[in-house]
């Protein structure tokens, strides 16, 4: 059987453009704001603040361990609405499709972004597709965007951590950018290794329901946990101590990163929150995270100090201390 | 001078990525939302209905004369939202670059951008850079997401255009599309061809407070006006008749259309409305374009009529009649 095939005619804004949207999208994503295919999705009332984030997925390959394209852009977006402890309520997803990218791929993509929406309770409520030429684009890219309601009054922002914060985080770290690289680079480390790619928002309602001591929530996405606590510690003004034995992380995920000298630390996650917390009310927020099926290994692995000048300092095993500089330059492209 | 050029280390979402960030996207979208460079930006409270729209651009070459795929970018969505009769207020940018894109020519779109939002009265509010591999995309791609507000029990959609209603539209068609085109190839017809490429909120703002008789409001992009007149009658359940002599069009377009062997009726527009109005008002309707400065050559190019099945059909200047069908494949790629 022949393999259907994206041409350009499905970026034409024509009639093959319409029966892609109808076959693929509107079948996955069906809902009623979407259905009326109008040029932009006219929304219910909001009597509220929002959060508004984009993101573009440029991830490969498309399909990995753990998840795709797809789901990523879904579950990136939903993250970092929820690191503003907004609800995610509305997504777009802007698609652009290289010439000759097959139609069942198409078909699994929009798949899993509709069932990774449904998990997290959002809409994606309008869409664009564009088709460039073969070789002008890498198979698929996706835009996500959305918006969320924010509650009153509510800040949980990069700059608001506090001396003495405690910082947990709910699960452990590297593990979707071990995936993402060695399924890419065709590695057989004889071991299971699976991205945490996941939505986060009932975690994060849960805790900020449960706790008014939380004072920062972060994914530690592209650039590690590092390059986050590092921009925390900058727009705080206070400095950061990590204790290296409390981190989680895969044995399989460390092994992995011994062979291939990448420093875990700064290794895409997506599907973690890093939370700071008073320190009156960590064992709370700890136990939280711990009954939320995305929080079972939660640990606390870290607190903020004062000190001369905004910095990540890291208490090593073996009783050392090193500064945990912000990524300088890449590690990995096109992680996500 | 060596130029300076973007690598793989300023998609990383570490060092490089912050300073790329502040130097030129920050420098030139500087507002208050974005600078707090979280992962979403926090907007003031909402009390209304609201519209939101995405959109990507991936046009070639990306700069053209009457514009840039900057203030393309910027332009769609603004108009995307307006033809709701929404009001645009944020949009977020998700931008993908090639490895090895000069930063100069960044640093211009990125201008172009802020200009072109900032004469629209819209904030871009929230960002997103990724960098790929160079050869895995065609020097930048940007998204441009956006939410506007809609006033209470207004409905302008495709679906709403009503048996003798008369359709207005801003100015002449294809301008956009036959510019782009001919810049890529290259092509010297010895004439000044200009994108239309704009944002039409005012002139829509000040068309619907003018008057309650605005049945549907659409900008035709993608397809040109015989691909959004067919969707409208296929949505609306009406037929639509065109007079041909009626249509502006500019006589350099008509040129480069019959050259090329192009239909104008099915080349994209930047910077128009197709506006479908009750036939009482259509006449004042005309008038509050026509003071707008981007509708001085509007004009009454049809109406809508009750037949057997949706289409749209064309009155030509000899007297006959043929059937304008939707856009079946593609015409022009990598148009917007």
């Amino acid at each position: 059987m022949e393999i259907q095939k994206i041409t350009l005619d499905h970026g034409s804004g024509g009639q093959a453009s319409q029966e892609l949207i109808r076959k693929i999208f509107l079948k996955h994503f069906d809902n009623e704001l979407l259905a009326r295919m109008d040029d932009s999705a006219v929304l219910p009332s909001i009597h509220s603040s929002i959060a508004m984030t984009t993101d573009s997925y440029v991830v490969d390959p498309i399909f990995f361990p753990g998840g795709d394209i797809g789901s990523l852009a879904v579950h990136g977006t939903v993250n970092d609405l929820s690191m503003q402890g907004a609800t995610p309520m509305y997504l777009t997803a802007g698609i652009i499709l290289e010439e000759g990218f097959p139609l069942d791929q198409l078909d699994r993509i929009a798949r899993s972004m509709a069932e990774s929406a449904r998990q997290a309770a959002v809409k994606i409520v309008a869409g664009d597709t564009k088709v460039v030429p073969r070789g002008h684009a890498d198979k698929i890219f996706i835009n996500t965007s959305g918006i969320g309601l924010v509650p009153d009054g509510l800040d949980v922002g990069a700059h608001n951590a506090k001396p003495g914060d405690l910082i947990l985080i709910n699960g452990p770290i590297a593990d979707h950018g071990i995936t993402v690289l060695t399924h890419r680079e065709g590695l057989d480390l004889q071991s299971e290794l699976t991205s945490d790619s996941a939505p986060l928002n009932s975690l994060v309602a849960e805790i900020l329901s449960g706790s008014d001591k939380i004072h920062v929530l972060r994914d530690p996405t592209r650039g590690g946990i590092a390059s986050a606590l590092n921009e925390i510690a900058e727009q705080s003004g206070i400095s950061i101590e990590l204790f290296e034995d409390k981190i989680p992380i895969r044995k399989e995920v460390q092994s992995a990163c011994e062979i291939l000298g990448l420093d875990p630390l700064y290794i895409a996650n997506e599907g973690k929150a890093l939370v700071f917390v008073a320190p009156e009310d960590a064992d709370n927020v700890l136990k939280l995270m711990r009954e939320n099926s995305l929080g079972k290994n939660s640990a606390i692995i870290g607190n903020v100090v004062e000190d001369n000048a905004p910095r990540v300092l890291l208490r090593t095993r073996v009783g050392g201390t090193r500064i945990v500089a912000m990524l300088a330059g890449e590690q990995l492209p096109r992680i996500c």
